[in-house]
């Protein structure tokens, strides 16, 4: 459920020779990666400072080449843009000051292209005009077609138990979270339940738990910190975001009820060591697939209380979820079931975003360690049971360490126009 | 953004006969209606009880014959449902009692199946795959199309003033109600802003706003009881849901800030009088086009801060609002502006619509009056600008007075295996 960052703690080396490396290092990568210039996905937008929304929009929404990111004129007024968070094309000045979409997963683009047809949906302007997708079922909005394929793309890969569960499907994982606070906090309290995860965490969570002053549930910090008696709610993100790293909870409460966020718990990440079977699990296309703008995740719940109190918050909250994008997503669902068992398994869409992902990490591994600026952690392989191959978890994002001694490399490295996220924002140093 | 309703406050009449006589109407009504003794919209549902809620998906996704609900047969196990409100098939028990999702707008798939390929979106896998539509906008996740077929349709019908306003896309206008929430409370208040709406208001706002119990904000009845000093949210619903009459502000304080929810404001319910010219005018396309099953709805905002904080709600809610159903929604806008501006103007969309809200309101008055048990409101007549008639308003809902000595009338009519809402939720009597 989310996505790009740098942690930045530069001790060692002069600011100068910094700068110069860094600038390097990204164009390095930048260049790596794209014959043309342009560069899709979680990692990189880089443009000129006139016209850097524009451009935001032409490298996420489509892959065609951006002749203006080639590097042979006009350096020195571009900008890469780590964060990715725009709002107008430009920052807000509402006081409020931080973003949730981090990172836009387009490096995917290629693959659905060249399926051509196989996942094209049509849909007649009839169709799905009622609020109600199947009324038999808890779920009231959920398509039956894409809690299939749910079902069926969990039992292909491996990574989920989907027996003995209720299917909750969201706008994204990001509302399904929010369902998932809701069901979970309990009614009669006089004080709010906190809400905890092991920093670093996911940057939004703080944003989203606080949102609305709820005195439901409200955020409480790292949970390594945490040492409050009585119920709480603990977030495992696993494989973690920002760092990659597998996550168990780490509250040693008895009270604790737990949420596993599991975006990134797909071949292409990390290997698929055994299906995750918690009680209540967080999923999304975004992350899965790529299809960041279908805004639809999915959630397996054990409880069936707890399911029918998402499914409430969620009626309350936007009754029910676009019928179109989830007759799309089953659709996306069936052809990366279909391909991963079939004849072309090696044209699989977690062969291909197995092997982008791989070549990317390659890349910027060597780049570290050329640069000697920067760290970057070590994952123990592990063999993958879906892919049949051991290989080193790839996340999504790059959790990276300066070796050097800049306080805030947030604002160190706006003043070179690279826009990154500092630790401070996920629950550690700048 | 409402639905049906009843209040029934029966004082005159024998309960027998009463009973008798609530069923001849209503299936008076359901016969007239539908020669295949079919019935799709807002108002009824009808079904046998042991595959009740199997039964109202058929009747609310289907424009096909439903053979199980013609009256040859098995009356006596029949459950007519006016409030369709289901989780899962059954009323759920966990807590949370009421629901907001009551009418499903079918009774328009008819047209829209009438216009064939027309309305047709094709959608290629790799196509919409980032967060981003446009991040030169304010609202950044609104597809240009969608936004410019919102404005097209406005001047088309002439319901609304576009100029000078900003259009932040939601998921459905539930999502933009809590998103004007959101921006439109004072961040710095030691209390919760009071939200108001004079009775009787849409029974779903008091739950919408108390969801979370929010420190922001906070429901506080019936506005026209409402004398607190100091500012607070006075919503304004035009025509307002129950009771189709047209709304201005009633609270007399000098701090009121509005949201004009203007989701029936449209030529099948109400005659055009002229453009709302508003703050901040919340639409949706589930009481316009008849698509409930988009989730689409789009706020028209005169505060450039206003809407940018609009926007950040909806970004830490759902991170945006799906690509799909936006890009549906434009093409079934510019059909409807086309066939309103062509040369088959006869057959345009509010044409039909208002013809279907039309037969229904006859049938209904008519029931009404042979009944001697219900009334029903007189509306006056006015022009309508866009349909140049002059016509009573017929909203989409029925708020009807039963004339006898019963005190709650929903549990009443709940044992005649009729399902209502009674008048205590929407803040008057039962």
């Amino acid at each position: 459920m989310a996505y790009i960052l740098s942690v930045f703690a530069v001790r060692n080396l002069l600011v100068l020779s910094l700068a110069l490396n860094v600038s390097l290092i990204l164009r390095v990568l930048l260049l790596h990666d794209s014959q043309d210039g342009s560069f899709n996905g979680f990692f990189f937008a880089e443009q000129k400072e006139e016209a850097l929304a524009t451009k935001i929009t032409r490298l996420s929404s489509s892959v065609a080449p951006s002749p203006s990111l080639t590097m042979a004129q006009g350096d020195e007024d571009r900008v890469i843009n780590l964060d990715q968070s725009f709002h107008g094309g430009r920052r807000q000045e509402t006081g409020v000051n931080d973003a949730v979409c981090h990172g836009d997963p387009t490096m995917y683009e290629s693959y659905w292209q060249k399926k051509g047809d196989e996942t094209t949906v049509v849909i007649p302007g009839w169709q799905f005009m009622s609020y109600f997708s199947d009324a038999t079922r808890l779920c009231w909005f959920l398509e039956p077609e894409f809690a299939k394929q749910i079902v069926r793309l969990h039992n292909v890969v491996g990574n989920a138990v989907t027996e003995n569960r209720h299917i909750v499907v969201g706008t994204g994982s990001t509302q399904l979270f929010q369902a998932a606070l809701y069901a979970l906090s309990p009614c009669a309290e006089a004080e709010p339940i906190s809400v905890v995860s092991a920093a670093p965490y996911y940057s939004s969570y703080p944003l989203i738990t606080d949102c609305l002053k709820s005195r439901l549930y409200k955020w409480a910090g790292d949970a390594r910190s945490f040492s409050k008696n009585g119920p709480y709610i603990e977030l495992v993100t696993s494989p973690n975001n920002p760092d990659g790293f597998a996550r168990r909870s780490v509250v040693n409460g008895s009270e604790g009820i737990l949420i596993h966020d599991l975006a990134y718990y797909w071949p292409q990440y990390t290997p698929i060591s055994s299906p995750a079977n918690y009680d209540l699990m967080l999923f999304t296309v975004s992350k899965s697939t790529g299809h960041a703008g279908m805004r639809i995740g999915w959630a397996l719940v054990k409880d069936e209380d707890v399911a029918r109190k998402m499914t409430k918050y969620i009626e309350i909250n936007t009754i029910g979820v676009s019928k179109d994008s989830q007759v799309r997503a089953a659709k996306v669902l069936k052809v990366i079931s279909d391909n991963s068992e079939g004849p072309n398994e090696g044209d699989s869409f977690f062969e291909f975003s197995y092997r982008v992902m791989a070549k990317r990490w390659k890349q910027l591994r060597e780049a570290v360690q050329q640069s000697g600026l920067f760290s970057v952690s070590d994952f123990p392989p592990q063999l993958c049971m879906f892919l049949n191959r051991v290989f080193e978890p790839q996340p999504a994002f790059a959790w990276i360490k300066c070796e050097g001694d800049i306080e805030d490399c947030e604002s160190f490295l706006r003043g070179k126009k690279i826009l990154t996220r500092g630790g401070k924002h996920f629950g550690v140093s700048p």
